[in-house]
């Protein structure tokens, strides 16, 4: 994590090729040690994180002839890091790859821990493999062009961090601002920057995620389902906020004597980041998305329960009936 | 490696679910417990093993609902192998597979090292992993079913096996039949478990294919070229039998002092197998091959160069007229 790093970015050198991945938003703005990179562009967006851009990709470092010790240099936020990390662990078997986040989502969580993925069939990262970057250089002053929605969006992963992490952590979300992230203020950086060493903690503690990590997951089996759900589109970290409202409610009614009253202390912030507390979808769109996920007849959905600051319970919910009174938290006519 | 391990197989169980892939020629053959399972049929044949069927499989394992601790059975020859271990490699980011190789080729190699791919853009095994099965079952008695010429081209991969391991190992090859794979008799049964053996130690020692697993590469650097090459098409065994002739004319060319005269005894027995010892192919074509292969201007050509029974060099070669030399092994007008 350095403000500034992007600018003073060095061209990569690897032995078997380099290839700089990026998108149609980011390639404009690269500084010009990483536009002189030989680049393969991905469309911009959620939509794309898709089967078909990674085949694309795949034959794009094909076509480069990088080799297996070739590195693949991802520029942009979470798709692009998705994407190009996938395509990494797949041409020949697997090459190094380094990834510079230059979003919200991809600077506090979605490059820093080895998770890559597209979507395939309709559901969200269907498809992947864990295959951990070389480097992740970390520049918050590359928050600065983002679009004001996807920063407040982001905040949202920022929001769910913060929860995990304590009470003061908790605070100090509460007092940041979008302008700190924009501007890179000192608070901006350092929230930034507390985020990535916790997820980068956790990562390390337990790189395939069957353990500690899973606690990220916080707002995400809500959060997935709408993401899917929802038209117009939500960003993930809008659908991420709204999740933590539903994972704070259902916590209040799995352990009504454990929980703080989280619920409304994180409405208060999302509503001050004009992030969205109501969603115009039905539940039953809702349940079928999460249905879908769950999979298999019979078993149940997955949830980390938020109790207090820093204390998560991981359950396993059967009854439908706690989803929906969970859901009633975002939801209209529930 | 067992004779008749299929026909006594019972089907596996995981929590997350089970999904069999087989092949439409290898389906109708299922013991009774396996072809209980649910199934996902390929399409048979190398030139199906393809970034589509991929896609496909993984929709399929998608629809069928598998988790991350359900397990992929794949029950066929290396194609099957392939494709099945890389589908269990990606779907929600890894799970369990278990292997049961039904093709002389899977038994003595696909199936063992851990490596999956597919074809995308031209090249062989150009998009992969390395994702190790849980278990690797051998029936011999499956090769009972497999049209001679299958047999035949398997042979090849043996022979190989056989030269790397040394003169007592090339000398049984050498007294193998056809009969004795088609029928599982003992001297067939341990020139396969040999085989399956001598890569699993190989694999063992280095799974990521960086030191000394290479020498299984013998005979490959020509053999995927001739097979990328070739129309009609070329088996794969077929193609790495004459690869080998053209690897020990290569050696005999540039380690004069140190090689046997390892041709015309390989040459003698892959006649015998009724295996090719001439391609009908220009040497332009091939070589247009070796160079996609190389990929990038400059980067010389990695061959294993056998000088001996158990005995065999990695060597880089860079100069052009030197592969055509050893390419007159097998093409003619040259």
């Amino acid at each position: 994590v350095r403000a500034g790093a992007l600018a003073e970015a060095r061209a990569p050198q690897a032995a078997g090729g380099v290839l700089l991945v990026t998108d149609e938003n980011v390639a404009p703005l690269l500084p010009a040690a990483l536009a002189a990179l030989p680049r393969h562009v991905l469309r911009p967006g959620e939509e794309h994180k898709t089967w078909e851009e990674l085949g694309r990709l795949l034959l794009a470092l094909d076509r480069a002839g990088l080799d297996r010790d070739g590195e693949v240099v991802a520029v942009g936020g979470g798709v692009v890091t998705d994407v190009a990390g996938l395509a990494a662990a797949l041409h020949r078997r697997g090459l190094a790859w380094s990834a510079w986040p230059t979003s919200v989502v991809g600077q506090v969580d979605a490059a820093l821990g080895g998770k890559t993925a597209v979507d395939l069939g309709g559901g969200k990262n269907t498809v992947g493999a864990f295959h951990f970057p070389r480097a992740v250089v970390v520049d918050p002053r590359a928050l600065a062009t983002l679009p004001l929605r996807h920063v407040r969006a982001g905040f949202a992963e920022m929001l769910k961090s913060a929860l995990l992490r304590g009470d003061e952590a908790l605070a100090a979300a509460e007092r940041l601002t979008p302008e700190d992230l924009l501007r890179a203020t000192p608070a901006g950086v350092a929230a930034i920057e507390a985020c990535a060493r916790h997820k980068a903690e956790l990562v390390d503690e337990d790189p395939f995620d069957t353990g500690a990590r899973r606690a990220l997951n916080l707002g995400h089996t809500f959060g997935h389902a709408f993401e899917a759900a929802a038209l117009p589109a939500l960003l993930h970290g809008e659908a991420v906020g709204a999740g933590l409202l539903c994972a704070a409610r259902l916590a209040a009614r799995l352990r009504p004597g454990a929980t703080a009253d989280l619920e409304p202390r994180l409405a208060a912030v999302l509503k001050r980041w004009s992030l969205p507390v109501r969603l115009d979808l039905t539940s039953a769109s809702v349940l079928q998305q999460m249905r879908r996920d769950k999979k298999r007849a019979g078993a149940s959905l997955r949830f980390v329960l938020p109790l207090q600051p820093a204390q998560v319970e991981i359950a396993d919910v059967a009854d439908e009936a706690d989803v929906r009174a969970a859901l009633a938290a975002v939801l209209p006519g529930l």
